[in-house]
């Protein structure tokens, strides 16, 4: 990230509450108060970390209103009722400069299915791949190598990162990001098995992602066995996590990395998953439902049920064993000596008789 | 998913061994019982489930023989020993229809060395690749964006997904299908380590992938450090799932996501390893091994071993430890009492002495 | 592997020490000693396994100085300090003739944006794509279908695998390999949240990679939220890792196959993590430390901590949870009988009382 940015423009794009203090550097990045030097702008989370600020050489800091540390020497700070906001309108306007939208048009490698509907405002990067029966929304973007297959169809607005793969039937609102390597309507993983091996169960359903989703880098999602494997409006999910066949995944929901979920289980709205958590098939999660990482859960939750850990139980019974486990050597130790001083006294109990 | 079924095309594919009430209806979607209205094919899975039918809107509903609820008005009910293979007929019926093999040939811009043997019923689609070397098997069919290395073999009838890369020195069997973004031969994790840091340990051994295996979206299975990482006949294999170099997997084995087998393992036949199982390497799990979701293996298995847990127990001890381990908090109660208990009699004791 | 080696040819690639016996066999496969049969090579580790030399039908063994068995008939054994690294010595070798780097030179088919500076030395693959403002290092290798973003650079001799995804703003220092469906640079996983949804966090950062990293197939690191992703030089990940934004990662770390960081984490150097661990966000882990496969972390770590489990805990004190968890059926067992001879010593107690 290479930037050059005036103290005055950086008040113009972010408009802080108030200012104080002033520097005549040139703003050329953004780095946490700790490695902030001079030519660097910071900010300051809370109140609460207000010690850190004395010492770092950031020329322009975005503070909370109620900070009580004055700028140094040749120091801008800047105050936001949330400094954390200050900072997304910076980047915002950063991210248009460092990353700008690329120029609608179809590249003349692009392989493009007769029949395909691709509106002028739609780019189309280098050696993507529409195959037939495909519709492209106003405005999307598929960078480079993206491969969307058979009678898919893609919403207003959606990026489609280099490398990804959608594959055919798949159905996708607007404003949807995937992110490179992302598999969608890959086959669901179902077999009738026998004492002689497994043989395949066609999947021929597909995936409907709703408006406003974003799926991380290399995350994958099955088509359904048959109708669709379903991704809310506005759920997030992050990198590396499987999404199996004929899932049901409702609107808000937070899927943190490596994430699994088998087929066929449903989940609420709002539903946030920790990282590397499991979820096994043809369950219910209700809606708030909440996982810390790594949980594993077996059964249906409730909605707005807090879980915790493998097998997942509520949040504070998990904390409670968490610490009772370590005390284990002490209570075996304890009941060892119990169980000597029974012996003991029924010993003695029994020679005095 | 886009149908149009009458009643008699679905008897004739389905073949029920008999059929009861009528509709008059096109069927255009195939959904679970409890989602379905008119123009809807349901099944019922187990007579136990007969419940649901009562309220299902569906026009034909598969079910069972012994299904004790009549059709209602405009409903076909259609009788199979096993509902589940009737669907899998007419799935596999509509599979061919909606995801149709792609027509044999070379698309123009893939790009293949001389000296590979392709013949005329092979389909290798557009951009990709096919290094020296490599012979393709009968019907095989490689869809965009497939990279095959040097000296590759890949047998008859194999379906090669999009973006799909296998490595120089990949030998796979027949019908092998692999889906979008898997990675076959990629280089086995190995190093010498000193105080320096760490130096690379050539991989130059290969994979060999048998007949019927079938490996999900973005598994990636290293290629050995010499001879071969072998994965065996009809093992499926589901997305995002690791394996390490030198790995062998017997024939008929199940993994599903996100399970990571350590370099040098050995499993036998049939094993089937939950979502997010891991195995550590240089071990030998034999035939008809199972382990729960999330199981961590962390030693050998004898055959036919049901395991589950992080570490891995025998199946029956881990679920009496998830039980116990929720009765900690008490355990230490009674504990506690147990000891002030004895404390006050013992004083009791004293006393009386 | 297919390989035609005299023996003559081996020792002179490998430098024993000494060697007794001899064979008139060409060495046409390198495998485990266990599995060699006539025409193969062989290697025994270490003295202890000398047992496995008896039957062993290899034709070539590297033995280590200290062996205890002779050779058999037709049989030849080469002296190492360490077989291994004779091994390694002979690997080499084989590698370059099986595994040649590619001509150097920019494939036709590859689309190369102006501005770049690619020395001759480079070789750029079929459908590469190169965009605007990237320097690519002397000797560095883009194999297929390889994506570098705007304003990236390559150091010297890099080697990137078919399919994989740099996006723009990334620098990769000197000799740095990615695998097969890496992804460079993916968006962090950061969003505002209230109520009504969740609202992207503009994620403007980069990812900067050290010398000498290798980073294995289908792993993912995100782009910082501002200034840089770091991974330290000498550090090796395995595959279908996922680091988060802002992670910084030492020098010389192992990260073993499916590993996640959440965002914000600085681990120091050298630091070891076993596949499938997980770590939470902004925590400090210090150089040296080494966690468990499947280990959870929450806390911060001093360095050179041994931890294990979920939640990590020091690993031996894990250990002795492992073991006590499995006593836990007889210890409930063990209190229950207490409490009933307490009973009954109270009741007589009294009764005599």
């Amino acid at each position: 990230m290479q930037i050059s940015l005036s103290p005055e423009k950086v008040i113009k794009v972010t408009q802080p509450l108030s200012q104080r203090g002033g520097t005549s550097c040139t703003i050329e990045r953004i780095v946490p108060l700790a490695d902030a030097v001079e030519g660097d702008l910071s900010f300051l989370r809370e109140k609460k970390f207000s010690d850190d600020l004395t010492s770092t050489g950031a020329s322009i800091v975005f503070v909370p209103e109620d900070c009580p540390v004055e700028p140094g020497e040749n120091q801008l700070f800047l105050y936001f009722e949330n400094p954390s906001v200050g900072l997304a309108r910076l980047c915002s306007m950063l991210q248009k400069m460092l990353r700008p939208r690329p120029v609608p048009g179809v590249h003349p490698t692009a392989v493009i299915a007769q029949g395909c509907r691709i509106p002028e405002s739609v780019t189309v990067g280098p050696y993507c791949i529409i195959e037939d029966g495909c519709t492209i929304g106003e405005d999307s973007v598929l960078e480079a190598h993206v491969f969307i297959g058979r009678n898919s169809s893609l919403g207003e607005g959606c990026r489609l990162m280099p490398q990804v793969t959608v594959m055919d039937g798949t159905r996708l609102g607007d404003r949807v990001a995937l992110h490179s390597g992302v598999v969608i309507g890959s086959d669901g993983f179902g077999y009738d098995s026998d004492g002689s091996g497994h043989s395949k169960i066609p999947q021929i359903g597909g995936v409907v992602i709703g408006d406003d989703v974003e799926i991380g880098a290399g995350t994958t999602i099955d088509r359904a066995r048959f109708s669709d494997t379903v991704i809310g409006e506005g759920t997030k999910i992050d990198n590396l996590v499987q999404v199996g066949h004929n899932v049901r995944i409702g609107r808000h929901c937070i899927l943190c990395a490596q994430v699994g979920i088998a087929g066929s289980t449903v989940l609420g709205d709002f539903v946030i998953l920790g990282g590397q958590v499991g979820i096994a098939g043809h369950l219910t999660l209700g809606s708030g439902v909440q996982a810390g990482a790594q949980s594993g859960i077996g059964r249906n939750l409730e909605p707005k049920s807090y879980v915790f850990g493998s097998p997942a139980v509520p949040y504070m019974l998990r904390q409670k064993i968490i610490v009772l486990q370590k005390r284990l050597p002490d209570l075996f130790r304890r009941v060892d000596k119990i169980e000597a001083d029974l012996e003991k006294a029924f010993e003695k109990g029994s020679e005095s008789e």
